[in-house]
């Protein structure tokens, strides 16, 4: 990769973006150009294009707009057939004739642009970080395309904290010449991407579009985020990228029609692909709650039959089985309290018999993680105030409640892989980390628990909501 | 404080609560009864309540169910007019006579009880932390009654993260004499009670409850969140604590009647209190969004819209003003993008111009924290990638960001006081701490910024609903 603009100084984007790379571990060959020469970074810097070696793939482009359109042909005569251009001042800042004399020239060169004006892009699977933003997701299956850059690193940034394996991602800036369509189109064959997110302001090509989405809408979930749904928003996103306002109702029957799942709040964009890369759908929209404690159970179902899932009542041969599991006074209803029995072993087993049952296409688990901070609160508190409990006693309890947490994500992966039901978990104390995606040693697959059971009802309509259309045949 | 029913035995309700009053710093004596005396916790056990010396308050009871009643008369002989009844087995397990003799016992000995069944009480400004789950939320003005109390204690743990302070907090259990209408007749007159959260399964007496709630509203904010607004919610509910499913739509229309803030999600709970007992009322839905991008500020846009707030576009006169402090291409529109200048004093001087202007009401601030994780990135990328630059140098910067961030929540704080609107800020980055409420050191008021802009969005719409029902007259 060359950083054609590459600066030493700190703060700047021709300096930002190769340590960026560099210090995300890129294995490959990097290579800085700079009128000046001389050495950035501890790198030699040649001065032009035409001094760049052979084999250099990508250009990332900072230099000040004006010098970006004769670029074009110097890339191509140093084989280098793509570049990513960060500079802005181009149709976003008015200045729509230069954009024009950059696409003019890219093409005539045979260049590929992605931008101008775009944050950057990622690849984490070949070691790529390559955004103004220096956040580094893992690996992963879920592509992100975003027509709006800050929105697309932000949602790196979160997607980093919460174990989600990211793909690929493309900020698309001004779409000079790579638009979103070319990306949707793109993402079709390519195997590592399982799921597909796009952050939508406005498309160019609706019909292209909306072939493309569909198409790939066949093979793999797209979930999506359109800005600009109200007046409010859309007097923003013309301001932003200049895009044309769509008509939002045309714009929303075709992708539901396409079976794109719409999204309204950032935090689905990554909440829904979350649970799409690691469950299995729902065959219906019945789903049984187990709690800890009867309010929250409560809270839940309000939550889910709001959101068009059904909570239904236990049949009577499940509540005699699980008669044979809980106390004499369990509630015998959907939510199943578990009502703080100390048997470490049951909620795998009440777990079971509801994943067993025929009546339910999912399960919502209330309390899967979270009871680590309460025990430690608890082992805090009897060290300070009782000095007749042995300090190994307490280690003990300490790490029977780590072994706990991570048995139940366990027996959850196990259940859900046998019964091809999805499982969510909610979080039953915030632990501050944030993730929602974990995994076990030596135990395939990854359990999705959100810290609130909000998301964890609405993302279970969501993945409903793309069953059924799949059922129907897509 | 007497805990009746105190236990040397980890992990048992006699002993985690009083290692939780203890651990939690309560200056008040503790005083132990347990029928084969002795030690516990190296403290002395009375055998039985009649040897406790004088001067006790308040009895937290957790012998088994069977055993309460009796107890009655024996904390009135020792003059303990109050006991929170731990215990469980009474109506919530079928046992509805031993309940009616439980009552019976403490009418005629003089006792007011809480519970049976409850999750404990809480008390920050008393240091009383006295509840099963070891959270310890700061002292401050929210006060929490909630009739579910596994419900309670996590939205303390959560207070406890957010940096939201409590008044106080009562887990009513079964209700068997004092009941939530009792607790909000009382809090009209606690001074110190400044916002009250409600979680609500049921009332016993409407009518009671009715009158009650719009007295308070009157005077103080009322939150609440129904558990049951649905057949499924009602069914958990009802096996949770018997509580009569009331009218749904007759108790939401009584409670909207009352100026109650209604809700639907747990953390609504605390999002709107941390926001009315920290901002100024909006005095109408006009906002204006300050974004780092105009993608984010878009979709903020759009999530407002459709929260019945209004976005509206810039006087000209404000643009004149901020065409002087913003560069040539700024957005001139509400959104005002920022566009990631790098003056630091902008956002202060923008801020101000929009709070000084008379077209809106309140100010949502994206990005007014959360810089410093990026910031952090930044400069680690640049120690690893690059050998240039100075080590002393990339500390200044870490410092300036740190100052940075303080310094803009202290202008927020001051620019909300000179102008009596809200600033609610929205962090641009996941810090993992999920604080929503921050103070500056030598600056009055505390800033709220919530982790998502949906949370923004929504406590502002809560805010303006609030301010509406206050403006007519309550």
């Amino acid at each position: 990769m060359a950083f054609v603009g590459a600066s030493a100084g700190f703060g700047k984007w021709g300096h930002s973006l190769f340590a960026n790379l560099v210090a995300g571990g890129y294995r490959g060959g990097v290579h800085l150009v700079n009128p000046r020469g001389g050495t950035i970074a501890g790198r030699p810097a040649v001065v032009r294009v035409a001094d760049l070696p052979d084999g250099v793939d990508l250009a990332v482009v900072s230099v000040p707009a004006r010098e970006v359109p004769a670029l074009m042909p110097q890339l191509a005569a140093r084989g280098i057939r793509s570049a990513v251009v960060v500079s802005s001042g181009f149709r976003e800042a008015g200045e729509d004739d230069l954009e024009a004399r950059l696409v003019a020239e890219a093409r005539a060169a045979g260049v590929t642009v992605v931008g101008p004006n775009t944050m950057g892009i990622l690849n984490p699977h070949a070691g790529v970080y390559c955004t103004g933003a220096h956040v580094r997701p893992l690996p992963g299956g879920v592509t992100l395309v975003s027509q709006s850059g800050n929105m697309g690193v932000q949602l790196l940034s979160f997607a980093a904290a919460q174990g989600l394996g990211i793909r690929a991602f493309c900020g698309t800036g001004n779409e000079a010449m790579a638009t979103v369509e070319d990306f949707v189109e793109a993402l079709e064959g390519d195997r590592e991407t399982r799921v597909v997110v796009l952050y939508l302001e406005g498309v160019k090509d609706g019909r292209r579009f909306y072939d493309a989405v569909r198409r790939l809408g066949r093979v793999k979930p797209v979930v999506a985020l359109k800005g600009g749904r109200t007046a409010a928003g859309q007097r923003a996103a013309a301001s932003h990228t200049g895009a044309l306002a769509a008509d939002e109702a045309v714009f929303e029957a075709a992708c539901r029609q396409a079976g794109v799942v719409l999204v309204t709040q950032p935090a689905d964009l990554l909440d829904v692909p979350a649970a799409l890369s690691a469950l299995p759908l729902p065959r219906g929209n019945r789903v049984a709650i187990m709690t800890w404690g009867g309010g929250w159970g409560g809270v839940v179902s309000d939550l889910c039959a709001e959101l068009g899932l059904e909570v239904p009542p236990l049949a009577p041969e499940l509540v005699a089985r699980l008669d044979r599991l809980l106390p004499p006074y369990w509630s015998r209803t959907n939510p199943v309290d578990l009502v703080g029995e100390p048997d470490l072993e049951l909620p795998g087993r009440v777990l079971e018999e509801l994943l067993a049952w025929d009546g339910v296409d999912a399960v919502i688990h209330l309390g899967m993680l979270g009871r680590r901070p309460y025990v430690l609160g608890l082992i805090d508190s009897v060290r300070r105030a009782d000095p007749d409990i042995a300090a190994a006693f307490l280690a003990t309890v300490d790490q029977a409640s780590e072994a706990y947490e991570r048995e139940c994500l366990a027996q959850s992966l196990r259940l859900m892989e046998r019964h091809g039901k999805p499982v969510i978990g909610v979080s039953l104390m915030p632990d501050g980390g944030g993730r929602t995606l974990h995994e076990v040693a030596g135990v395939p697959g990854r359990a999705v628990v959100f810290p609130t059971p909000e998301r964890a009802a609405k993302v279970l309509a969501h993945l409903w909501g793309y069953q059924r259309f799949r059922s129907r045949g897509g």
